[in-house]
C-alpha cells in the first residue's frame, strides 16, 4: 500500500498546524490550525469574515492547495487538541472536504465554537467524538485510527494513530510527558512502546519540536501546581487584592488557581472572554472543573463583578484574569492602566501563572503591562508555570518507545527543529534518509 | 548608645562575608568567610598553609584591620551557616579576637573541620553553640544576641538579631522565606514581624542581595523536591545508570535524592570528598537525615565503590556525586573523562540538581563536563533547583516586617544591589539617607 | 566658599537630567530635561499642554521642588546639548528661575523650538549664545563658567566647567571621546588635562555613565562614517529602492548619509518632521552641513515627495526618514505598513544607521517594524552606528585627565552605575568617601 | 554527464570541511580540514602521531570513506584557504589519493607546514599552485576548474568552480563580500555575475553560512582597519606598555597592527609560534607585508625579547601576541598570569583585535584571561574586529549573482543554517526541491 505524508502546515513556524496521510486511497487529516500572530501584526483585522484565500497568503492558516496533489479521499479530519494552532482554520478549510471532524469531547466542542463564529463560510460536516484509548475504521482497505492518551496544557488531548498495513504512522502533536498531570489520565506511554513493537512497528512519527532546543525534560503539571500552591499559600496573611492570570484555555492551570484560592479563603471568579469560554466548555463537556466557580466573559458582568469586589473588599477574592502575555486589550492589561473599577493598591500581588512566549512584540507589551502595574504598586509574580510541551528526553523517551522507522519533526522553524535533528541523530537517524526536515507544502512518499 | 557598622567583607562580591557590629563598648562579628574565586583563579594555590594577609592581598578573604578602628571589645565571632563564604576566613582571623565562635552545631560542626585543616594558624577560640530561637547576652550593657530561625540551601542557618536599646540589628543573610523547607522548621516570620514591632523597633536591617535582581518569589525546596521527585520516577522504568549531583552542603536536597533513589529501587551512594564530609557531619549532630546511607570520601573506597556498582549492575544504584559546576577535578567529571570504573553507556541519566553558578569560568567547565558526558552516551538533566536566596518578593515581604530605620544591601556587588535599591526606594528608602549602599572597609555610625 | 550639588534629576535613570551646583551664594543649573518613556507610557498623552506639577508625579521632568534648599540666586540655566533628555523641561520649569539659558547657538535654537511650542507656560529668561572655549563670569565673588569642547551624538555639545575658589566642578554630560568626529573639532582632552592641574584641581567630576558597563572604547564617528560608506557602497549597483533611517538629531551621522547617498548617484531627501527640525536647524545656524539637501516636515509635501520618488524612479532617491525604534508613527513604519506612496518592492534596501535603544518596548516595535519591511520584501541593514557615549576606556582617561577630588555617576540607574563604581574603585575611589552613588533629590555638600 | 556531491565533512559543525564533486568519471575533492575543539576537548593529545580512523572516530576530521561509492578518479585536492579547517587534514588523508593539492601560493605554503609536521603518514601528493583567476584543465572530457578571487580574514582564499557541461559547481566557502580588503583584490563579483548567466549557468552553489543568522552585512577589512586606528591613535600619548592580540592567520590585520603601531611611534613585534608561523609565511610568498618587522616564535627567542623590551622601555615597542581567546597556554595568557618578563603596569593597554568565538568553552578562557589581565591593572579593549564570512546580505547578493540551480548550506550545524534555509526560502528555493540541508557522508545526485 502506497503511503504519502503531505505536510501542508506547521512545518516552517510554530502555529497553522496541518498534514495528510494517505494510505492507499485513504486520508486522514492530522490538525487545520491558525497561526495567530500573521493576523496579529496586522492593525485591526477581523479574521471571521475573512476569505480562505487571503489567511493563507498572509501565511496565517495552511495553505491546502496541495491536497489536490494526494491522489485519495479524505476520509476524517482529526484534531488532536483544542488550541487554535491546531483547530483555527477548520471553519475556514474544512468545509471542502467531505470529512467528519473526530475528536476529544472537549476539543471538539471548542471546535464548535469556532464555526459558529464563523461568517464567511458553512459548516456541515460531521462531528464526531472520540475518546482517547478508542479507535474507528478509516475506509474499507484495513486502516484504523486510534487515539492515545497523551497530556499537554490542555485537556483531552491525544496523538492520533493511523495503522496501515506498513506500519503505524504516530502524529505526535501536542504534548508533554506527564504521569502526574492533575486533571485527566498520565499519558499512555505502555501503548506507546506497545505500538513500537506491534506488527510492523512504527512506519513514520511526526513529533513536536516546540521545546526540541531546551536540555532535560519538561517537568509535570503537578511541579506547576506544587509552584502555585507555594506562591498563593505565601500570600495567605495578605489581606489587600490578588490577582492570577494564566492560559484561558489551560484548564488544569485555572482548576489549581481556583482551589488554592479557596484554600486561602479567597473566593475565584474568572473574568474575560476567553476565561469564560474555554472553562465554561470544561463544565459543558464534564471535565473534572469545580462546577460553582463563577466566570464572566462580557463587560457588563466583568464591570459589575469588579464593583462587587471593590464593595465586598478586593481581600475577599482572586480574581483570575486573561492578560498574561500583556496584550493590549486583554482584562489585566486594562486594570494595569486603571480602565476597570478594580483598583490595585500598594503591595497588591498578581500572579503570571505563564510565561512570556519568547518574541519581541510579546516581551514588549507583557514589559508594559508590568511597568503600568508596577506604577500602581502591584508586586508582581512571573514565570509560575511549566510549559506543555516535551523537552530533549522526552523525545529521547519517545523515539525509545515507538523505534520509528521514518521521523518527521514540526511545529517549529528550522532553528527550532536543530536540537531534535542533532538528538535524533545520535540516535542513529539521519537526514536525508529517515529523518526528514521538510517544508510546508511538501509530500513525502514513505511506501 | 552609639552604634556603628563595619562592613568589612562581601559589600562588594558575594563571598568573604564579614560585618562588625560595635554597641556602646561591646563588638558582634557576624561572618568570616572566603572568596573561593580568588582562589581559584590562580593555578595550584593551598590556602591551608597561607598567611591571612596574603589572603586579603588576593582579595580572598575580608581586610578585617578595619576592625582597628572600631573602639570596643569583640564579644563574639557568628557565623550565621556553615557555607564557606561565611565561615571560610574562621580559621585565618578568629585567633585575633578574645572571643568565642557562637553558632547552631551544625555550622560549629562544620567550623571545627577548617580549623582542624589550617595548618597556618592555630585556633583556640571557644565554640558556643546556639539553637534557633535562643538568646545569649552579649557584654553588660544591656546587648542580647537571638539567633531566628531561618531556610536556605543549608540546614541549620539563622539570622543573629543584636538587640540594643537603640533598637535592633538584623544581620539577614544568607536565606529564602520557605514555609516547606523539607529539613527543619519554616522561616520564622512571626517573630521577625515581633521584632519589627517591640521596642524600638529594628535599627538597622543588613539583606542578602544576591538574587534582588530577580523577580517574584523564590519557591520552597519543597517545589525542588517536587521537580526532583518527577525527574527520577520518570526513570523508574530504565534498568541502566542514574548518575546524580547537587552541592554537597544541601542536606535537604542530598535527602532527597536518597529518598527517591530507594523509591525508584535503587540504593543511594554519596560518593566524593565534600559529599562525605557535610552529610557525614549532618548525621554527627542528628539533622533529619538518613543514617544508613553509604558514603565515601576517600579515593580508594570510591574506585572499591564503583568496582562493586559495577559488579552488581549499575541499574541497582544511583550514585550521588561532586561535580555539579563541572570543576575539572570532581567526580562527575572525572566519570565523564572515562577516568573511574564507573562505565556510562548510551541512554545513562545524569541529574544537575543544581544550576550552572552565573559566571564564564563555570559556564565553561560545566560545558565541557556535559560534553563529555555526552561523548559517552549519557543523557542530561539539569536545572532540577531552586535557589537558596531571596527574590524581591522576599526582600518586600522582609522589609514589610521589620520596617527598619536603616537598610544595607549585603553580598553582592553594586549591579547586584541594583534591584534592591529599586525596591527599596519604591518603598520610601533614600539612597544617601537610610539607604545605604557601601563597600568593603566603610564604618557607617547609624547612633 | 561654600560648595553644594543638587543632584535633581537623571541620577535614577537615563532621561530628566538636572543638576544645581552652589557656590556661596551663587547656583548654576546644568540641564533640564525629559523622561521621554515615562510620557509615553501612557496612552495618548500631550506634554505641551500639561503642568509641571503632573509631569513631576509621572517622573517625567526633574523634581525642582528641592532647589529651594539651596541657599542662593540662580545666575544660570546651562543646557549641555540639545537632545530632549537635557533641553526638554526648560519649557515647563525655567520661567521659575530669574537666570539666563546660556548654551551654543545648536542647543540655543533647540531650545527656541521646545519654548516656542510650549502651551501651558510662557518663557522669558534671556538666551545667551556661548560656544566651546569661552567663558563667562557667575556673580561676583570669582566664578566663572567655561564651556569645554565634546564630541557626542549631536552637533555643539559641551561640557560646562564651573570654577570656584575651591577647585572647578566639571559636568561631564554628554560625551564621547572622539578624535575624528566628522563635523565640528575633537574633543578638548588638552583643556581637560588642564583644567585637572591647574590651580586647586578639579573638586568635583559629574560623568555620563551611559555605557559604563560596557568595556572598552566608543570609536569615533569616523568609524561608523567608514562603515556607513561600507554599506552604502556595497549597494551602488542596485538600481532599486533604498531607504535610511538614523537619529534625526544626530547631523554628523546624516551628513554622512546625505554625502554617500550622492556619491552613488541618488539624491537624497529628508523626510519626517524631526528630521526637517533637527537638520533645518543645523543650516540655520552654520553647522557644516549640505545647505542644498530638500527636507520635508509635513504630511502633504511628504506625499507629494514620494509620489515624485515613485514618478521619476525610486532608484534616483535615497530618502533618509525617521522610524530607526520602529516607532509605530514614525514615517518608516508607516512605509512598511504600506501607508504611504514609497512602494517597497523585493530587495529594497533600509539602512537602520541606528541601534535599538535595549528596552523592551522599543525592542517590540523594532521587531515589528522589521517584520512588516521584510514582509515586503526589503532587505534590512542594522546597526550601522556607533554609540554618543563614552565606554569603560574613556572613563578611565577622564579621570587620568582630571584627577577628581570627588566623583559622582550621573545619567544611568544604579545597575548602570555598577562598572562605573568598579573602574572608580580600581583607581582609588571609595563609595561612600569620595565617590558618590546618589539619587534624584539630594544636596551633597562637598566644602 | 552524472554530476555527485558528496557532502564529506563540515555539513553539521564548524571545522573538518571536506567535499567531493563528482562530474562522470572525474572528482575533484574541496578541502580537507580538521575540527580542532574535538581534539582539545580531550586533554594533552598530539595528533600528529594519530591514526586518521581515531582522528574520525573523534570527530576530529572528515570520515572519508564514503569517497569509495563515488565511482570516478580523484584529479585534485582543492583547498581553498589556510585555515585549519579546510587543510588541517591533509596530512591525514591526502596521501590516500593520486591527486595533485591544487591551491593558491600562500595556501600551499601553509599546507606544506601542516604535511612537515606530519608523524604518521607520508605525503607525496603533487603541489600545484594557482592564482585566482587562472583555470586547469581537470580529466579529459571538458571539465575546468577555476580560482575566482574572495575576500575573507586570511589572504589568498579563493572560491574554486567546477565548470561541467551541465553548469558550474561553485563551492562558497569561505568569504564575506569585500569592497576594501586591505590586502589584496576585492572580492570578483562581476566573475560569479557572469558565471550565473554564461552556459548552463550554475548548477549548484554550495555556501558558507558561518553568519546566517546574522542580519546585515558583514563590514569591509576597511572598516576594522578604521576602528583600530582609532584605538591605537587614542592611545598615542601613552607611554606605557601597549599589547596587542588577533588572529595569527590574519595577515592584513597583524598589517594593520603593524603598521599603525609604527605610526603612533612603536616598534611592532610579533610574538608567539603561530604568529612566527603565519606571518613569516606571508612574507615568504611575497604578500604585501612589512618585510622588517621583527617576529619571533621559539621560547628562548621571546624571553630574550620581552627582556629587551623591559631594558629598553615599554613605551618603545608594541608586541603583537597570540592569545586572542584566552587559550591557556598562549603568549598573553602567560603574559597575563606573570609568566613572563614583560611586567603590566596600572594603564598598560591590552588590545583584542578579535572577538571570542561564541561557546561557552571560550569564553571561559578568555574571561579568566582578562580577570588576570586586570588584576595586573591592564587595560582592555576588546572586539576591534569584524568578521571574515557573510552575513545575511551578503548571502542574498550571492544568490542574486549566481542563480544557482541547487543550494546547499555548509560550514554549520543545523541550527546555523537555519537563517539561510529562511533566506533562501524567500528567494523561491523549497527544502527537499533544490535547498539541501544534508549531512555529513551523504552522496548527492545532482544529475
Amino acid at each position: 500500500m502506497e503511503i504519502e505524508i503531505a505536510t501542508i502546515g506547521g512545518y516552517e513556524e510554530v502555529g497553522r498546524q496541518m498534514t495528510a496521510v494517505r494510505a492507499g486511497n485513504d486520508i486522514v487529516i492530522f490538525d487545520m490550525g491558525l497561526n495567530l500572530s500573521k493576523v496579529l501584526i496586522h492593525d485591526n483585522i477581523q479574521t471571521e469574515g475573512m476569505h480562505s484565500l487571503d489567511l493563507i497568503d498572509m501565511g496565517a492558516i495552511p495553505d491546502d492547495r496541495v491536497m489536490s496533489d494526494l491522489d485519495g479521499e479524505v476520509r476524517a479530519i482529526v484534531p488532536t487538541h483544542g488550541h487554535l494552532d491546531h483547530i483555527g482554520a477548520i471553519s475556514k478549510l474544512a468545509h471542502r472536504y467531505d470529512a467528519p471532524v473526530v475528536a476529544t469531547p472537549f476539543t471538539l466542542e471548542l471546535v464548535k465554537g469556532e464555526v459558529e463564529d464563523e461568517q464567511k463560510f458553512s459548516f456541515d460536516n460531521d462531528l464526531i467524538e472520540m475518546d482517547a484509548g478508542e479507535t474507528m475504521q478509516i475506509g474499507d482497505h484495513g486502516l484504523e485510527l486510534e487515539f492515545v492518551n497523551v497530556t499537554h496544557s490542555i485537556v483531552q488531548a491525544i496523538n492520533p494513530v493511523l495503522h496501515t498495513p506498513e506500519g503505524a504512522i504516530v502524529y505526535g502533536l501536542d504534548k508533554r510527558m506527564d504521569h502526574t498531570p492533575v486533571i485527566g489520565a498520565p499519558i499512555d506511554m505502555k501503548r506507546f512502546r506497545e505500538i513500537g513493537r506491534e506488527g510492523n512497528g512504527v512506519l513514520c512519527y511526526i513529533e513536536d519540536c516546540t521545546n526540541a532546543n531546551k536540555q532535560g525534560r519538561t517537568p509535570s503539571e503537578n511541579v506547576a501546581r506544587e509552584h502555585l500552591r507555594d506562591t498563593l499559600y505565601s500570600m495567605e496573611d495578605y489581606t489587600g487584592g490578588i490577582v492570577a492570570t494564566t492560559f484561558s484555555s489551560h484548564i488544569a492551570r485555572v482548576k489549581s488557581l481556583v482551589e488554592f484560592a479557596r484554600e486561602i479563603g479567597r473566593q475565584p471568579i474568572l473574568l474575560g472572554r476567553s476565561m469564560d469560554h474555554y472553562s465554561g466548555t470544561a463544565q459543558q463537556v464534564g471535565i473534572d472543573f469545580p462546577s460553582d466557580v463563577p466566570m464572566f466573559g462580557y463587560r457588563q458582568a466583568i464591570d459589575q463583578t469588579f464593583e462587587r469586589i471593590m464593595n465586598d473588599g478586593k481581600g475577599n477574592f482572586l480574581p483570575v484574569v486573561t492578560g498574561h502575555q500583556g496584550e493590549p486589550r486583554a482584562m489585566l492589561t486594562r486594570m494595569a492602566r486603571g480602565e476597570t473599577n478594580y483598583e490595585l493598591d500598594d503591595g497588591d500581588k498578581v500572579v503570571f501563572s505563564a510565561r512570556v512566549i519568547p518574541e519581541p512584540t510579546n516581551e514588549g507589551q507583557r514589559y508594559q503591562a508590568e511597568k503600568l502595574l508596577g506604577m500602581q504598586g502591584a508586586r508582581v509574580y512571573s514565570d509560575v508555570h511549566v510549559s506543555g510541551h516535551l523537552c530533549q528526553e522526552g523525545h529521547y523517551e519517545m523515539l525509545d518507545a515507538l523505534q520509528p522507522q521514518h521521523v518527521i519533526p514540526a511545529h517549529q522553524d528550522l532553528n527550532g527543529f536543530s536540537g531534535y535533528v542533532d538528538l535524533a541523530s545520535d540516535q542513529g537517524y539521519a537526514l536525508g534518509r529517515d529523518l526528514h526536515v521538510t517544508s510546508n507544502g511538501n509530500i513525502m512518499q514513505l511506501v
